[in-house]
């Protein structure tokens, strides 16, 4: 598994993990069973803090996207991952009305919103299989 | 202004000053000139500390939504609103990708998040000098 971090960022280090992850179950870099290294593997790869590492495993857990177990360790949610439940449209609308309102006071269309929405999805689809990273 | 906070959010709630103003700018419930509460006004209004409201303008001051003057206090952007810059097209593109992520992974397709982004924009704009908030 490739993770880039950017420790530059606004956005921190736990978040860009979650997001690389969820990105490469979403891509199919990461297929349900796939292991994930261990909290100290990875703190060690990336020279960050357990902690760090712990609450992005933690959150994506909680999420119902990882499952961690004693003896495989942690591992992509083989059991079927959630669905879209009311939770996370709640969680996506408020999301999307932020970075709208950004974007509508920046003079961006509905339909050049639109647009960058579905080609970002795409985009990201379309590294499915893809480059090996 | 009517500024609503939800204390239980996992959003920060600078953040959530900073959403609900940008929401105000792009609905036009605020205008360009219009005054913002001083920052002891808002913090006291609001009951949240000093350095939570200076946070947010400040933000929205560095973005070019919010002017601050000596005499005028903190006004809307009177003299044209940012426009779409590369490094908001951006920041834009990382955050529509994080959502888009956990989107797909939950099995929401292409075209529903495309059409979610659509919808949300078009109600935040439609509140445009829609009900007295």
């Amino acid at each position: 598994m490739f993770i880039e971090l950017d420790l530059q960022s606004e956005t921190p280090i736990y978040a860009q993990l979650v997001d690389q992850i969820v990105e490469g179950i979403a891509s199919g870099a990461l297929k349900p069973g796939d292991p994930l290294p261990s909290i100290r593997n990875l703190s060690e790869d990336l020279g960050i803090n357990l902690h760090t590492v712990n609450k992005a495993y933690n959150l994506l857990k909680q999420e119902g996207f990882l499952q961690v177990h004693r003896k495989k360790g942690v591992i992509v949610q083989p059991d079927g991952m959630p669905g879209v439940t009311e939770e996370f449209e709640e969680k996506l609308r408020q999301q999307l009305r932020s970075l709208a309102a950004a974007a509508a006071v920046r003079g961006m269309s509905e339909e050049a919103f639109a647009q960058e929405s579905k080609s970002v999805y795409r985009d990201m689809i379309m590294n499915r299989g893809g480059e090996q990273r």
